[in-house]
C-alpha cells in the first residue's frame, strides 16, 4: 500500500491542463528575480554539469511544464517518458538517465534532494520587514528582537519572547510566556496558546493551534471535572507544523516535538505526546496522551496512535491505520481492509461479524477429518 | 450503508424539543423582511399550487414545527406521518402525498430541490455594506471593488484583487496576489495564503486555509529537507468550501477544483489533487497529493484518497473508506468492517490476524476432501 | 481496545526528561501565587490527612517530578513504584497505598478526581480584565457585560449579548444574534458565526467554530443547490469545546449539546445533531446530520457516527470504529481490525476480499461431511 499523503511529490502534467480561465497563474511566481547560470548551480551543488554551463535559468518547472529558463527533474522513473519531449533549460537527473536528456543536465546521486535545494533559491516570500505593524498588540512585558517582523493584528501577550528574523504574518497570537525562535517563520494566523517554546527555524502554517489544553477529564460521580492543563509544549529546531493542526500542551510535564519533525495539516497531538526528531506525519494523523513515537518514524495519513503507547525509531504506519499496542520494532505496520465495489463489500463484511464462529467450524471439520 | 455526512437533511423534530431555556432560537431568525404568497411562490418556481394562493408566507419550517405562515416540505416518505398532523401554512410535495396534506400544497417533482429554492428568499444574511471597514489593513498594491465589503481587521496583501459584490466577513486574509471573485463570500476568519484564485460566487467558511504550502519532502541522509512548494490553487465557480477545511498549494503546478464542488468541514486536499465539477465531499475526508477525482463523485465523511490516484466520474465512495487504488468504472465503493458490541468484535478481530493461514487450512480440507 | 485519545492522563516522566535546551519550562508555571497548607486542603475537600499537616504546597507535578512543595498524586496502580520513590511533599492517594508513601499523604476514595479539584487551585490563567480591549470592534446593537472581558481585535456582531464575567481572548468573532453566557471563556481565536447560544461556564478552545453553515444540498439535475442552513446552535452549560471543532448550525432546528458535553479537539459535529448531557467525545471524532447522542456516552478518538442514528446513553464507542446502525442497549462498540506487521498484513487483508467465497466453501465442505 502506498503511504497515504506522504511525500506525494507533483505528478508533471502538461502546461494546458493548467490554464483555468484563460490565465496561467503560476508563471509569474516562478519568475524570481535572481537568476543562476548551469554552473553555478553545479558548484554550490556539488553536482555535475552537462551541456552549455552558461545557459540561465530563473526559474522551476515540472518535465511537461519548463520552459527554456527553468530548470526541471527527474527522480522518478515513472516520468522518463516525459524527458524526451521536455522543454526545460535544465533537468536535474542520475547519471543513468543522462544519455536521454535532450537538454542540458545536472547529475545528482539523489535528484529530489538536488532538485529541492537548487529550488529553494526561486522561492519568493511574502515582504516581511522588521518591526511592528501599527495594528499589532504587543504587551508591556514581551520582548520582540529589533529584527523580528510582526504582521498586521498579532497579539502578542506578557513575558513572551520573539527571536531575532522570526516571521510573525498577519493575526497570530502569541500567548504568554512562549517564546518564538530565531528565524522561525509563523505564516499567517498562528496561535500559540500559553508556555509554548518553538525552537529555531520552525515553520508553523495558518489555523495551527499549539498549546491549548489537553482534554484531561476526571468523572465524578455523575458529571466531569477537569483536570488543571499545566505543563507547556516544546517544538525543536527545523520542525514543520500544518495548518490547522493543533499540539496540546502537557497536563504537568511538556508535550515535546524534537528537531526537524515533520506535521502535515489537520493532525492532532495530544498532552504530553513525545515525538522523536526527523519523524513525519500525514495530514489528519493524531496522536492520543502520553504517546511516545520514535526517531525516523513516517505515520501515515489519518492513521491513529492510542495513548500511552511506544514506538520504536524507524516504524511506518500506513494510511488510516490504528496503532493499537507498543511496536518495539523498525518496520511498516498496517490495519484496515481493502477497498472493493460496494456490492462484493457487503457481502464481505457482513461475513467478518461471525468469523469466530466459521474459523470454529473450520476446526471441528479438521478435527473430524483427522478422526476419519 | 447509507453515506456518511453527506446530505444529512434535518430530521424534523416537535417544537417541544427545541425549545431550551425556555426560548425558541429559531424563531426570530425564520421571519424574514419579505413575505411571500403561495400565488408568487407558485409563479417563480414553475410549481402547481393547491388550496388558497392568497396565503402569506414569512419563513420556513420542519412539518412537524412550521405554524400557518411557514412553508415545509415533504421529499421523504418517512416523514410521511408528520405530514397529516402539520400546522404549516403550506406543504411542498409530490403529486402522490397531496392527498394526505392538511394544509395548502406546492406541487413539485423534486420537492427538495424546490424547497431549497424557497428557503433561499428567506435566508437572512449579515448586512455587508460595501467599502473597507477603518480596522482592515489593505496594502497599497491591491485591488478592491467599490461594491466588495470588507470587514473588520481583515489583511489584504500586495497584488491581491478583490472582484465586484465579493464579502470577507471579519478577520480575512487574502495573501498576495490572491483573487476572489465577484459575489464570492468569505463568511469569516478565512485565510487564503498566496498564489490563490477563487472563482465568482465561491462561499468560504470560518476557519479554512486555501493555499497553505504542500508537505513536500525530500529525505536528505540524516534528516528532511522542504521542497518549495510554489504552484497555487484555482477554485472554480460555486464552489463551496467548510469550516476549518485546508487546501494547499500545488508544488510547482496548481491544486484544482473545478466548478460547483462542494467541499464540507474539515476536509484536507494536499497539493496538486484536482477535483473534478460537481462533486461532494463529506466532512473530515482527505485526498493525498496529485490525486485526480472525477467530476460528480460523492466521498463520505472521513474517507481517504492516497496520491496519485485516479477516480472516475460518478463515484462513490462510503464513510471512512480508504481508495488504495485507481477506479476506472463508476459506482460505489467501500471499505472497512461492521460495528458489533466489543466482546463479539474481539473475537472477529482476533482472528482476522489469521485469516490467511485459515484459508489455506480450508483449502487443505478441500484437497483432503476431493482425494477421497 | 484502549480508548483513544480518552481521559489519557499524564503518564509520570522524570524531570530529567522534560529538560529542553537546559530549561525546565513548567517550573514558572506551577508556582503560583497562594500557597496551601495541607490541613486547609484536608478540609476544603474532605479528605484525611497524614503527616506534618502543616506543610505547605505552591504547586502540583508528577510523582517523579513534584518537589517537596509540590502536591501529586497515584490514582493508576501502574505508577505505585514511582511512589516510593517521590520527592513530592504530599500525595493523593488511595487508603491501600499509604503504607507504601514515603511522604505526607491526603486520603482519597478517588485520588484523580480530589487531585483535580486541588490542581485547579494552582492553575494560573491569563489575565483578562473587565472591559473592552481598543481594538475591539463592537457593533452598536450589541449588549456587553460590565464585568466582560473582550480582548483585543474582537468583533461582536449585532444582537449579540456577552454575559457577566465572560471572557473572551483575542481575535474572537461573535457573530450576530448570538450569546455567550455568564462566565464563560473562549480562549483565543473562536468563531461563533451566527445564532449560536452558549451556555454558562462554557470553555471554546482556539480555532473552534460554531455555528457555520451544514453541508445541505439538492441535487438538481446536474448541478448543486444550497439548502440554507436557518437553524442555530445551543450549547448547554459548563460544555468543554476544543481546538479547531467544528459545530454546524442547524438547517431548521437547532443543532443542540445539552449540559456538561465535553467535546475534544478536531471533532466535526454536522448540523440537526443532539448530544445528550455529559457525553465526552475524543479528539478527530465525527457526527453526522441529525444523529441523536445519548447521555454519559464516549465516543472515542476519529470514531464516526452515520447521519440521523440514535445511540442510548451510555454508549461507549472505541477509537477509529464506525457506528452504522443506531444501538439500543448501553455497551462498548468497536468496527476495524488489528494491526500487523504489513506483510503479514497484506496476506490477510488480501483474503477479506474473497471472505464470502471461503464462508461458501467452507459450508459446501460441511455438507460434504454430513453427507458421508
Amino acid at each position: 500500500m502506498p503511504r497515504f499523503l506522504l511525500c506525494a511529490g507533483p505528478k508533471p502534467r502538461r502546461w494546458a491542463a493548467c490554464r483555468y480561465n484563460g490565465r496561467r497563474v503560476t508563471e509569474s511566481i516562478l519568475s524570481a528575480n535572481s537568476t543562476y547560470s548551469l554552473a553555478e548551480l553545479a558548484e554550490r551543488f556539488g553536482l555535475t554539469c552537462h551541456g552549455n554551463a552558461e545557459i540561465r535559468l530563473d526559474g522551476v518547472g515540472t518535465l511537461a511544464g519548463a520552459g527554456p529558463s527553468q530548470l526541471s527533474f527527474l527522480s522518478n522513473s515513472k516520468y522518463t517518458a516525459q524527458l524526451t519531449g521536455t522543454r526545460a533549460g535544465v533537468v536535474v537527473l542520475r547519471a543513468e538517465d543522462l544519455a536521454d536528456c535532450p537538454v542540458a543536465a545536472l547529475v545528482a546521486h539523489d535528484p529530489y534532494v538536488a532538485y529541492a535545494k537548487i529550488a529553494a533559491l526561486f522561492e519568493r516570500l511574502p515582504a516581511a520587514p522588521p518591526g511592528i505593524h501599527p495594528s499589532a498588540v504587543v504587551a508591556a512585558g514581551a520582548q520582540v528582537s529589533a529584527s523580528a517582523s510582526i504582521g498586521p493584528c498579532c497579539v502578542i501577550g506578557d513575558g513572551a519572547v520573539i527571536g531575532d528574523g522570526a516571521i510573525l504574518g498577519p493575526h497570530c497570537i502569541i500567548g504568554e510566556h512562549c517564546t518564538v525562535g530565531a528565524q522561525s517563520r509563523l505564516v499567517a494566523r498562528v496561535t500559540l496558546v500559553t508556555n509554548v517554546t518553538l525552537g529555531k527555524r520552525v515553520l508553523v502554517h495558518p489555523g495551527a493551534v499549539i498549546g491549548s489544553d489537553g482534554f484531561g477529564l476526571a468523572f465524578d460521580r455523575d458529571h466531569w471535572i477537569k483536570l488543571p492543563q499545566l505543563g507547556g509544549v516544546r517544538v525543536g529546531d527545523d520542525c514543520e507544523i500544518g495548518a490547522n493542526t493543533t499540539i496540546d500542551r502537557g497536563a504537568l510535564d511538556d508535550t515535546v516535538l524534537e528537531e526537524d519533525v515533520r506535521l502535515d495539516n489537520q493532525i492532532q497531538i495530544a498532552h504530553n505526546v513525545h515525538i522523536g526528531a526527523h519523524t513525519a506525519m500525514a495530514g489528519c494523523a493524531a496522536v492520543a496522551g502520553s504517546a511516545k513515537i520514535g526517531r525516523y518514524c513516517m505515520i501515515g495519513g489519518n492513521a491513529g496512535v492510542l495513548g500511552h503507547l511506544e514506538l520504536a525509531d524507524r516504524v511506518t504506519i500506513t494510511a488510516k491505520s490504528l496503532v493499537t499496542h507498543s511496536i518495539r520494532e523498525p518496520g511498516e505496520y498496517s490495519s484496515g481492509v481493502p477497498l472493493q465495489e460496494n456490492r462484493q463489500w457487503r457481502k464481505n463484511a457482513a461475513r467478518f461479524k461471525h468469523l469466530d464462529e466459521y474459523v470454529r467450524r473450520l476446526s471441528a471439520l479438521e478435527k473430524d477429518s483427522n478422526n476419519e
